[in-house]
């Protein structure tokens, strides 16, 4: 299975283009997926830590030694993150309403995807991880963020730190921002906080390269969901000038007369960013990528997303980040395509990239990179 | 280390008692405990249980592929016990307010004890489970069964079963028989069912070495909590009379005239025991042990909570199970000296001591036993 995997490329007919090579690896890949999962049961366990020389040390590891543990947490909360694994235990929760690209899966469907955050977060990072898939739906099958945020104020005194995933919006908003607020440990969304951090590095480095400056650049957001509001928020937060950000989302650009997100309580982030980004209110895509020196898209796969003549229209050693969750077999390769007299270029951004020995054309194979292929046009 | 702990009894002053060498012992193993918890951090942790040949591998355990395992659990819930980790997967759920003999000690109080049931899960039956200690109090800091119930509801996609812990009474019954109508995955209450089933299979071994019928014998329950009412349920289901099972509390014996469970619902398990049980509504313990057969003691540990001389009343061949939460401490083998003719032995209970290679003197060590030291009278 090795060698089928390491040399897939060489299996298929040389008369596929890459868009068909493409859709055949997502098939095997999907398949493979399938028995691997079924073979194995899952792919995460739960295992000690601690040596158990006799059963004696039962009565250290549980009662009556375990006696001293309850007590000394009870007398001092804090002491639980020394006594236990709690300062290494992440909880991976999420609704399953938004996993990666395949939307609701409904509450079990995520699971497959959580149990895999799990093992990159062990296998890359040292951390332990559990895979907490929730139910938040109420008596008329409507998800209720309040449930979510009720689950984890009950659950943190177990865990070290909060990793919410794959909740759609605008839920998502809400609940990452009340738990921030009413929790004790950290909480994460990495759809949006994640994905912002490594996008921003991405983006500073990106302007190093070609000498630009983050409070100079004019800025396309190609969309608007928890990645991109989060993208804009650190990127002003370290320098970027509001008024040379554009926001896009399915129905046009952000700016301040925006009626749905002005009459939209649950979308307070993409208000925000309507109120202060974009203030001569540009309308259309060619008006905003004429002359824009970054785009980080993240709104949906799929070829002609992003139209190669906006990118054209684009300032001299552009940034082109296009980010949204792959679907290979819709062909989304045809994206890469450069335009006459320009040169895509993957940056190297991840540590852990260069630890593993990977090259800059091995941009899939790191796990934490999954939402961000990052490139760059010259 | 090792000898140290293989070796304890001989590292005492000669000159200690019984009761002094198992205070010192206690004082020892908290110290250890303490110790080896910070030592190591706790002493569970998740690992993946799958090959990583390659990080190729990741486009199969994760993105592109995982989408398959999303979308069939999708189309089929009950595809995720093969697809994840589920069907293995047990959730031990507490809210820390009776842990072991310490009570109520605060949410994260219960940790050394719940990760401890995941230790011995896995050690002892290969099972891999996460420990949830909750925090389940609402804003006047009251214990909230309903947000137990809420919590479950919610977990339950991401498990194969739930072990429910150290839930304080009356909160665990309704949360228990609850979550059991409700949840599609088995719901345990280990403080009742564990302690139940064990009890019951113990007590029927019994019964087949002195030569008696379930049916037949007359049999004093100690303690009216979850452990044994759910073995008054158990025996009475097995055959055992109601009229021949007289319940204890600390206020005295259950029956139809105890005004403090008929008026009070959330006890409804005890006042359903007390009109089945006891019908010549006998008061005090002296009648209650006159010619009884079988004791389950399940109240408070220490010397003294069972009397020498009501045990003395009780009939030939009579088998006495005292099981409260150890404290070693507080010199409860005094409660080992037998009456005057009488002999004492340890029931070898659990298929998994004598895998395990101990003997009848090695009650305590077994960790699945913790709560049950099963003896017998002759």
């Amino acid at each position: 299975m090795s060698n089928i995997i390491e040399n897939l490329d060489k299996l298929f007919p040389e008369s596929f283009d890459e868009s068909q090579k493409a859709k055949a690896k997502t098939l095997f890949y999907k398949q493979l997926s399938l028995f691997a999962h079924e073979y194995y049961g899952g792919k995460m366990q739960t295992l000690p830590k601690v040596p158990i020389e006799s059963l004696n040390w039962f009565n250290a590891w549980y009662t009556p030694g375990v006696s001293a543990i309850s007590t000394t947490i009870r007398d001092n909360n804090d002491r639980s993150f020394q006594l236990s694994n709690r300062s290494n235990m992440v909880a991976v929760v999420s609704d399953s309403t938004r996993v990666l690209g395949d939307g609701d899966c409904t509450p079990p469907g995520g699971l497959g995807v959580m149990e895999g955050k799990a093992l990159i977060m062990k296998y890359l990072g040292g951390i332990d991880a559990t895979a907490l898939c929730i139910d938040s739906r109420d008596e008329n099958g409507e998800h209720q963020p309040d449930k979510i945020i009720d689950f984890v104020k009950m659950v943190q005194p177990s865990f070290g730190a909060v990793n919410l995933e794959d909740i759609s919006q605008p839920n998502c908003f809400r609940v990452l921002d009340e738990l921030r607020e009413a929790c004790d440990i950290p909480v994460w969304h990495d759809d949006a906080q994640g994905t912002a951090c490594v996008t921003l590095a991405g983006v500073l480095n990106a302007l190093k390269l070609v000498g630009k400056r983050l409070d100079e650049v004019k800025i396309v957001l190609y969309g608007s969901g928890a990645a991109n509001c989060s993208i804009a928020r650190l990127m002003m937060e370290d320098g970027a000038k509001p008024e040379n950000i554009i926001l896009f989302d399915s129905k046009g650009a952000l700016h301040r007369n925006r009626e749905r997100y002005k009459n939209d309580p649950r979308y307070y982030p993409q208000w925000k960013l309507c109120q202060t980004t974009n203030p001569q209110c540009i309308d259309t895509e060619e008006e905003a990528f004429k002359g824009a020196d970054v785009l980080v898209a993240l709104s949906k796969p799929g070829p002609d997303t992003i139209k190669p003549e906006w990118v054209s229209l684009m300032a001299e050693k552009a940034i082109v980040f296009v980010c949204a969750n792959p679907r290979l077999h819709r062909g989304h390769r045809s994206r890469r395509l450069p335009q006459p007299g320009q040169q895509l270029r993957l940056l190297p951004l991840h540590p852990q990239r260069h630890a593993a020995g990977l090259g800059p054309q091995d941009h899939r194979r790191d796990g934490c990179l999954r939402r961000t292929r990052h490139r760059q046009l010259r």
